[in-house]
């Protein structure tokens, strides 16, 4: 399954320095990487992370590990445009979130919604277009290999108290709308470039106003003080530094919902008439080894994840899909939103193995090959040959 | 519930400049502090913690807050004797650990250990003596309240992986007993000061040598680059820098197992007819609001184990233990060695609190109003009564 990567790609950001050999060989890490990380990620370890952009940086795939939870040290950056000044995090519960389509609508300072209600969720944060590199047809944007995904535990307020602290829902909404709160210049169409995006309504009882990552306060490269995290959506969705949150009749006029981050064919532009990117589908892939590794006892290793659904069992093969053998998932199951790491222990004698993993969730769906729509903006790419790994043992 | 305090503990360390007034409230924050934080442990903000000495380091109750995983930067501190040097973790995969009471003793290097298997275990880490500073009566050492406690994700290789990969389980054991590796100084007799404790060998299929915590390499003040974790049992028994795993007929000879850590009742000394410090026991405490609040919505909000148990119940009194209602567990369930984060959202009016939290475990069992077992060393105090806290409301 041969990769072709697209001419944008290297004529942009740091393709530069970016050897084509690296880059065609999906799990390689070999990336060329001269960047450094921009100052507000700089509390990463550049040696983790692949620097596509200043708004974009992959964390290299055997970062991940084994690990159930990844370190926000280790997450991967997509910012649609740049975050807002540091300032906003330096007094984090001053900052103002607007509430609307509620019976009495207003704002509400993080302060007062922490005294709301509390919860946490794990839920994987994945960009939509993670594994987009692995289309085998031309595709501009982001060329994510595996990296643009982490799992984490969000402590915040249930939206649905906030909702019920504010006199309930008015009208008859069909979707939640949460608008971010970075600076858009003046000289720019906010519609063009603000991030408001637009989920089903269905999830308001699962949606949380996060200020906490994993016990700490969320950084700003991550949407602190405030994020929405709509649990088993893509990335987009889980708006950061949340400013508004409102429950709407339509779905947002921005750009980045009308247009943008919609699962048009092929050669098509996107618009309403295809549907959204929201919930993240069944996919897995394996983490460790990569590349080389010497022979004799070890671990093959990944993560698997069912999108909304939790994960019923997961298969590794050696020889790229001719035969599987069922892993093991370790660590406890935080629920239908968070992925499970998986491990096969194994031995391995000297030679070349296509290393593929395969999830089957909880409710019988398997991941397929291929990826499951072929779609214009390359998103949710979940076929598991192309996620396959190229391992060789001396 | 009156709590006196030890001479001893008011002529150690910092006791010169610490106020009786923030020490003989249960629960109070306002310890004075001037020690900074020793270089090993200079990750963590000082402000979240109390400094008890250089090797006994406590967190504030209220930084545990709703938090599931408790980050390494919050977790406490407590060496038995000074951490090895630093230069231990800068190669970690040459680390080597020496297995014995297997059918093929040998040493084995983390990297080769690394290879054998991986999963990973949600655990509590407890000092024995969290809590002692609530026992009313006169007992040396250090005075923790209840920041001798964290929460937190252990990956590593199963030891029954290990054993097996060393032609399995030689002779007829009782124990397993982890020696440490720190540095025991010439002129000191080593069974004296050593690290060297043993557990019982039911534990063998629980325990794990773990290389990682919360998905980063465990840092040198938390034990790495290897840390024997025994899933339920108190911090003693989870020993840092482990350079010696023994299946044994014997408990080990050391003082920490032979007099130390031992339940023997008070005014008597320790010696091994008496019940060593294994298993911890059902426990709750609030970790929010503390002291002082103001009148309206907020969450009760705080943290309950099992011990080795799961829970199943968590009740809270605002009015000292008189009238209890239940609280609900908030985010996922990590096992039974985990703890669980709860809350009660409710509305407090102006005036004066007794803050209690009760749990239930699975089995039925629970938290008592008293320390389930009065013992001269202050071991387990999981009395519900004595971790009640104060609010006042304005």
């Amino acid at each position: 399954m041969a990769l072709r990567l697209n001419r944008r790609f290297f004529l942009a950001g740091s393709a530069g320095a970016v050897a084509s050999a690296g880059l065609i060989k999906p799990g390689a890490q070999a990336w060329a990487q001269d960047n450094a990380l921009p100052e507000y990620v700089n509390f990463k370890n550049a040696d983790d992370f692949i620097v596509h952009s200043s708004n974009t940086i992959e964390t290299k795939r055997g970062v991940i590990g084994a690990n159930l939870i990844t370190p926000e040290t280790h997450l991967f950056v997509r910012n649609n445009i740049s975050p807002p000044d540091a300032s906003i995090v330096a007094d984090r519960d001053a900052w103002e979130v607007s509430f609307e389509g509620v019976g009495e609508p207003r704002t509400i300072t993080l302060g007062e919604l922490k005294r709301l209600g509390v919860t946490t969720v794990a839920s994987v944060i994945q960009c939509s277009g993670n594994g987009r590199a692995f289309f085998d047809y031309e595709i501009s944007g982001t060329q994510w290999q595996t990296g643009a995904a982490g799992c984490l535990l969000w402590t915040g307020v249930p939206l649905r108290a906030v909702v019920e602290a504010l006199g309930g829902v008015a009208g008859s909404p069909s979707f939640v709308t949460g608008t971010g709160g970075e600076t858009i210049p003046a000289e720019l169409d906010v519609n063009q470039v603000i991030v408001k995006r637009s989920v089903p309504l269905e999830e308001l009882d699962n949606i949380i106003l996060a200020w906490s990552v994993n016990g700490n306060p969320i950084s700003l490269a991550h949407g602190g003080p405030l994020r929405m995290i709509v649990p088993g959506y893509t990335g987009v969705n889980n708006v950061k530094y949340i400013k508004t949150v409102a429950l709407t009749e339509e779905e947002s006029e921005a750009r980045i919902q009308q247009s943008r981050y919609r699962l048009q064919p092929v050669g098509e532009k996107g618009s309403p008439e295809f549907d959204s990117v929201w919930k993240m589908n069944v996919k897995s892939w394996i983490t460790g080894p990569l590349e080389t590794t010497t022979s004799g006892k070890t671990n093959i290793v990944g993560v698997a994840m069912g999108g909304t659904t939790g994960v019923s069992k997961i298969e590794v093969s050696i020889d790229g899909g001719d035969n599987w053998q069922e892993a093991q998932f370790i660590g406890p199951d935080l629920g239908r939103f968070a992925w499970r790491t998986f491990v096969l222990p194994t031995e391995l004698d000297a030679g070349s193995y296509k290393l593929a993993s395969r999830v089957t969730d909880s409710e019988g769906k398997v991941q397929p090959k291929d990826p499951e729509l072929l779609n214009n903006s390359g998103y949710n790419h979940n076929g598991w040959l192309a996620h396959a790994v190229d391992l060789t043992v001396s």
